[in-house]
């Protein structure tokens, strides 16, 4: 595959924009291989990702941010530029569950991931056994109410050291404080045991079977301040019945969660999701 | 298709429960077509539907009943028999949106429903056309908020009279009294809009709209006193994207909304569906 | 809404198409709502919809057609372009079963169509009331072998005299001929009551049970020369079981049958399906 | 959770079955935890699966096969008897994709099968490493044309020396010979990457591709002589669009493929999946 550019745009809605940027494209020989945009009418916002080849692109890479600038300011607009071989480097999050560790774990060994698995941070030990069989460091830091600002402070500190893009919240099972989450904008990605907002909170599939839902759900999103109320990335849901107790909704819910978060994961990760206010522009 | 008695039946759980219906239903020369059962270990509950051809059963229907009950009285049973051939005689309650009521009506005619529509009510009076169109008494009640414990009682006599066994509101936007909801008891049947417990209410969709969930849903329900709290019947869902405004969400909505209650309908009058607490055995 | 042009183009791929289209629209003042293409890069093939709006384009919309052909003969293309306040004119042909031929005239007469149903055809008379219902004309073919050939021309006469845009197989039992099909290529759309290829041609729900699937699909597709074959537009499923009787799959299919159906038909109405060889590129 | 015994019964049709088998249970003190049966009217075959504890039982696990046959020889029934606390044995078979290899050893891993996966088998040496990460034996069985009868030949004293209960085609790219099916019939489950009957055979992504599907599917079915012919246990579908090259439907299709695999798998090592002619009576 030929490496690509792809840029995501965010600004007030006006006339021109679709033509302007692939004329700032293709003025400098860049071939589209995927564009689209949506305008939120009720915001007069206008989004948009496009995608070239870097092959044949007048531009070299490193200078086109300073050359897109003047247009884009000149639109008023919000934007970033992502480069497709570049490999993002992921950190996954865990507790005590394994099968969503295992699921990312078997992608990124598989290539099916455009990032690398860096590293492996728990609050419990249990699963370090895990992440070393697939050669993965596993990092350890017990959180007690007493010590959780300092091992959070020293769990960035090691994100920092290697250079992470994103944070992937395997099931883990801590709340990230306000301080974590304003260090990585829209690269944390959590999962959710249930079709949000639906059972936010705990044990959301005991709470599924007290309520006697005849679906149920697993939610990706992207982390913010407020528990389980981030811009959603994916859902989705798997029949049950009254003969599934809790157990089998944990059961059925474990092939839900790993599929949901592998997609979210995905779909970060080949830039096509958009966080705007509290809602996502998935451009797949 | 052969008459067949259907008999319901929730106990606290113990042992031979099974065989002593089976039993019963057998030694009067009975041919079972269905039997299916579910114990909820948590509450030591044990739930049945057994449904079998009254060709050939050595009780008459009008006395098995009395037959039962000793049977019945030795072990705690709740029960109830019905007989797949009394027709139940439905009412359907709607305000302005024809989709579901349209529903209803054509598969009515079509000899889908194991039972007969046999009015309409409404409190608004756009509707009455559809209804007449299809043959059914349509009933304008208007209800402010100073004549709705009135109107309301006339609604009951007119349901009495009518000897309705079963209360559809397919898109009713009247809140039942208490008093209402005491008369029907497991037998008012409702569609609501969304995924429940998810955006119960009012506008669900413009709810969904603004969380920025990736799937729409419609619950159907019995009505208790509580909104859009009550027992579910049955769920579904269907894709949405960032793309979809509330217009789109409506529109998806509308075809979920009436697969959903349609099937809940059939399901009812079919007496496959067992409340207990807060939830269904649906045994189909 | 306003008023919209959409473009529909497919060419061979090559650098700079897309930009080329946007700057077309944009330098005569156009506003583009909508823009989304496809590389189908094992054929080497470009396929663009684009859609602006009227509203302030500098170029009259009876001119577009003429302005645009140079850039499009440049660059070695095939296209098409529509107006969304054009509204088509479809043609419903149908059997015995009523469930399509309802579901389509409710969708007309709730306005949810961009599109006006202007007549019904059937080879049976059952279904005439049912299209009286709704005020649409409906015309009566007895096809036998011998005359079919003259019903299809009278058929087409019709058609032609009421400048039909969209043919709709609602269930029509009737294949069409070739010389049939040949006057409204991509024109004709049916909906098939099997998840295609799986049960082409006769009864596939009775081969759907004799197969033991556990699920049962519907396919909306354009109609060509060789049945069952055309590319297709959307498809369905539904769950069943053992349970399930061969009219149950009726029954289940039903409601899958009319929701593909309508989707297809929505989809063409709203310009977003482009068929190219065997396969659509579906726009939404 | 109590060892239950499960009991497997097809015969006639014929009054009081449930009843009696029910009672046979009963009047040994055994308690019954789920009962359920089906008709198929055309074929005049009465199915059931019966399962109660044995804590209780007065008859012990090992006479009851000999203190049920008389019942069951003057009522015609074939009939299995099975015990839940038995573990199954299973040998895996694959050849060089390792997503579903992967997917069974971790649910193996995670004591979520009723059974242990005891060995693994391949024709080629490339997945060795995956099964050995787990602790699992694997063996290679290279086959050309030439050999194959005699490695097959191999592989048989292999699972019979290993006393092997069920064996997992799990992506596994050899056609069993007819001997080796019918040294276990109804106890090969093979995954097949398509909907069955569509896309049988080789390629079936490629084949997908090429027809222009708008979903996917994967089934999973017992081996039977016929290649991809047997009765199907389950099926699944998952959505694509004209944007999907091959390789995104093979890489939709593994998610698919391992969770429907795996759900059959399941279904068969807890006795709830009864073969009857081509298809499977589920009892879930």
């Amino acid at each position: 595959m030929n490496p690509t550019a792809i840029l995501f745009i965010s600004c007030p809605d006006q006339r021109g924009l679709v033509a302007r940027i692939a004329q700032f494209v293709f003025e400098n020989n860049g071939n589209i291989v995927h564009s689209d945009h949506h305008i939120d009418a009720e915001l007069g916002l206008f989004l948009m990702r496009v995608e070239w080849e870097l092959d044949g692109f007048r531009i070299p890479r490193e200078e086109i941010a300073r050359r897109f600038e003047p247009l884009a300011e000149s639109l008023g607009m919000q934007w970033q530029i992502h480069f497709s071989d570049r490999r993002q480097r992921i950190a996954i999050l865990v507790s005590q569950y394994s099968h969503c560790l295992y699921d990312l774990l078997l992608r990124n060994a598989g290539g099916e991931l455009r990032g690398e698995v860096v590293l492996a941070i728990s609050n419990h030990n249990d699963l370090g056994p895990v992440a070393e069989r697939f050669g993965i460091p596993f990092h350890l830091f017990p959180i007690q109410p007493a010590n959780k600002r300092e091992q959070e402070e020293k769990e960035l500190e090691l994100l920092s050291s290697r250079q992470i893009d994103l944070v992937v919240l395997a099931r883990y099972m801590q709340v990230l404080s306000a301080e974590f989450v304003a260090r990585y904008p829209s690269r944390i990605i959590n999962i959710h045991h249930s079709f949000l907002p639906a059972f936010a909170g705990a044990r959301p599939y005991h709470q599924a079977y007290e309520r006697g839902v005849k679906l149920i759900g697993a939610t990706s999103h992207y982390v913010t301040e407020q528990l389980d109320d981030g811009p959603i990335i994916e859902q989705d849901v798997v029949r049950i019945s009254h003969r599934d107790t809790v157990e089998d909704l944990i059961r059925k819910g474990r092939d839900l969660e790993r599929v949901v978060l592998a997609r979210a994961v995905r779909l970060h990760l080949e830039h096509r999701v958009l966080p705007y206010g509290k809602k996502t522009a998935v451009f797949d």
